[in-house]
């Protein structure tokens, strides 16, 4: 595929090729060899990790800073060219698509750590930086930064699509860590969002706008993030289940306890076979499997695991065991990173649909046993897999990519998941965003408030430059 | 003063007397005895629990459902005539000056507590809840609604300021608590800008662009919070210091070892005295002074009191205090909420500017200190007390209305205390907002980014209708 596929009426409202050309000219006077046009860079920043395809930008730009930033963002909006900033690559529901062409703004040459005030608990990154350098930067101060998405995201990337993952039980979403923002604005204007209080009523909050945004409002080119300390005692544990119910009665009666668990995942019976094989995971059944994580003192995880293990033991789990040693604990998390690529392994060449509802805790066991019973009777492979303590979970549904009837029915399953999430009043997305795949969800999800946001939209992007396409139309 | 005397070039926006008029019969029509235009009426409505006089609306609407605020609201922007939201009336910031007259829409009598989910931990209610009422109906479930700026304010108050206070430190402020709203937009369209979803990265944070816009981009009428289970263990303690810096260097040690106390409160000798005198405390010195509060279990708030206590007494406490019963827990809290009565006390008739400065808590000691300096220098009364677990504290300078010269050294302490903590990296208001007498400093801490913010106002609200020349002009 070409950008010419994803062409549409509202490309009139762009530059025409040849104005295309005479920026992508101007853009090579400022950045010489960090300007790219070459098919394979172009079509490798098209894509993400997701099953949308591949829209390829104009050109690739890889920028050093947030000055150069603004000078190329005032340039494509001078010319009406669309920009789609680009981080690690890693986002899954279409967000990079050049779905109208465009210069994709490559961000991860900006990776130094700024500022680290290790006192406060708090550091200012460029946004190319990668989480898990971001932890060795700080490992020497004792410090941590929890978000954990699975992938090793670029922290800009995390902020723009509002991440979280398998820690956000206990530590929250990039929603609750990040503190700031430096912004450059789609008609090339830099802002700073925050300053390092803990806390502000100072004006409108820009920062948790911008958070989320999906880089639609501007381009995310410094973040200030909360820190946290690295917990003295940190505890590994896993519990089976014969029955998929009586897992989530345990996560639920572990949430209702408010016992502060760093991790509580849950992997269904298949996502668990999956896990054995892909990761060599050892003594493990393929059956419903918890995997905690516990963060704090001795005496203070001492008495989380005591009442996790009583609440799993009463609701009938067949075993509790320890992550004894680091590296036990280390093969634990690692099979639970895997676990998207040990699902897409269990059918080799099928393509993947992932949902990401989020429910109200006391709606999770109808929500996740529903659609086992959905995936079930729709004949396709769909294993589970969720950060259960939010009520967040995936179900990965593989179909084949040239079967037109698998296409669809995984398609409504996905609908059909959406749907009854959105009536326990959850939502059609816990971490990955709208992007281009669920702006029909958006709608159904936010309605009237939908108009608000495309308010918001015209009003800081009349040109409607900033990654085009995604979140709404 | 009447609303004439604020009035300005930009009331030429709005509707004439006699338009004003025609608008208030329709909204008689409609509302009956629940529309007021006595003088009495409109003077309470147009002043909140500040220094900066009274401007009175030209009618108080009381208000009793989201369908009723849409129509009244209709109404007032095709009038262009200004509204004005008032809850508790509790705002310290001058939020409440109807400054180009117009109608105070009161929210007092949508007090209804709409559900509480206690499986899930959160409820919804409409927002002229008190925080105090809903507390009492939150008892007989086990939960509570930690945040408690002091003032029994309106839940929906506290989410247009962005509120927080004693409790903070372990639980966040109105920002991290209030996980959805219902907003009547200023065209009168009704908008849900969350679900009930504990996270979701479902298109823009509306409901953080919400919270903290204090009234200026819409009106909250329903308010979905976060709840939290009542602690099985609560202690509270006093320590007292001979000299303010060990006092502030306990509170960095303990927010540095990541002890998650409930509350740290800091009074300096000035505050402690007027408590003392205004409280009937009894058994404190008038000496720099600590409260504290621990909640947990009981393995945990032993621990956390251990660790506490060990770094009051290496930074030379002279002594560490229990509250052992809940009534002597209560006489402490009790005193620190009257605090501000205490403080006013200390000058009969004077009158009072409030700073609410936040900085990193690593300059807490450099801030506070310098304040208390240019307090002693400017020969003016200015007790501190603080949330400095947040880095917040607030400084009262009592100054005679009458008195120019005592009046500008009150204003330029001011200035002082916030050039500082921007310096810092700080905020010049850490929980009260900017309302009508901060808007210069929102400029010197946000620079370009309020032009931002300016814009989205104008998208949102092309009219200014929405409580006008609050946050900026």
């Amino acid at each position: 595929m070409t950008n010419l596929s994803g062409a549409t009426d509202s490309d009139a409202i762009y530059a025409s090729a040849e104005e295309r050309a005479r920026l992508i000219e101007l853009l090579k006077n400022l950045l010489g060899e960090r300007l790219h046009t070459s098919l394979p860079m172009r079509e490798q920043h098209g894509q993400g990790e997701d099953s949308y395809g591949c829209y390829p930008p104009d050109a690739v730009a890889y920028l050093h800073s947030t000055v150069e930033v603004a000078e190329v963002v005032r340039l494509c909006n001078e010319f009406r060219v669309p920009v789609i900033p680009y981080g690690a690559g890693s986002s899954v529901e279409g967000q990079l698509l050049a779905l109208h062409g465009g210069i994709s703004l490559d961000l991860s040459e900006m990776n130094q750590v700024l500022e680290i005030n290790a006192e406060d608990m708090d550091c200012r990154v460029q946004s190319g930086v990668t989480r898990e350098y971001l932890n060795q930067e700080l490992r020497y101060q004792g410090l941590f930064f929890p978000i954990d998405p699975g992938a090793n995201a670029s922290i800009g990337g995390m902020s723009a699509t509002r991440a979280s993952g398998t820690n956000a039980v206990r530590y929250g979403t990039m929603k609750d860590n990040v503190i700031g923002l430096t912004v450059v604005t789609p008609d090339g204007r830099i802002i700073k969002t925050g300053g390092r209080a803990r806390k502000s009523s100072a004006g409108y909050d820009l920062t948790r706008l911008y958070v989320g945004s999906e880089g639609t409002l501007g381009i995310i080119t410094e973040v200030h993030l909360k820190l946290h300390p690295i917990p003295g005692v940190i505890k590994a544990a896993t519990c089976q289940f014969q029955d998929l119910a009586s897992a989530i009665d345990t996560v639920i009666s572990v949430m209702q306890c408010a016992i502060p668990v760093a991790r509580i995942e849950l992997l269904n019976h298949l996502q668990m076979q999956a896990c054995i094989d892909y990761s060599k995971l050892e003594g493990f059944d393929p059956v419903p499997t918890l995997f905690f994580e516990f963060h704090g003192t001795e005496s203070s995880v001492a008495e989380q695991i005591e009442m996790v293990q009583e609440i799993a033991d009463s609701l009938g789990s067949s075993h509790f065991n320890w992550a004894e040693t680091t590296e036990d604990r280390n093969a634990l998390w690692t099979a639970r990173h895997q676990a998207y690529f040990a699902a897409l392994a269990l059918q080799p060449g099928a393509s993947a649909l992932t949902t990401d509802v989020c429910v109200p805790v006391s709606h999770l066991a109808e929500a996740i046993l529903s659609a086992e019973q959905a995936a079930t009777d729709s004949g396709l492979t769909c294993p589970i897999v969720g950060h259960v303590g939010d009520g967040n979970f995936h179900m990965l549904i593989l179909f084949d990519e040239d079967n037109t009837a698998q296409k669809n029915t995984a398609k409504q399953l996905s609908r059909t998941l959406v749907s009854k999430a959105l009536e326990a009043g959850g939502t059609c997305t816990g971490e990955h965003g709208i992007g281009f795949g669920k702006k029909d969800y958006l709608l159904q999800e936010h309605g009237e408030a939908v108009e608000l946001m495309r308010t918001l939209k015209t009003a800081l992007d009349p040109n409607c430059i900033m990654n085009p396409g995604k979140v709404f139309d």
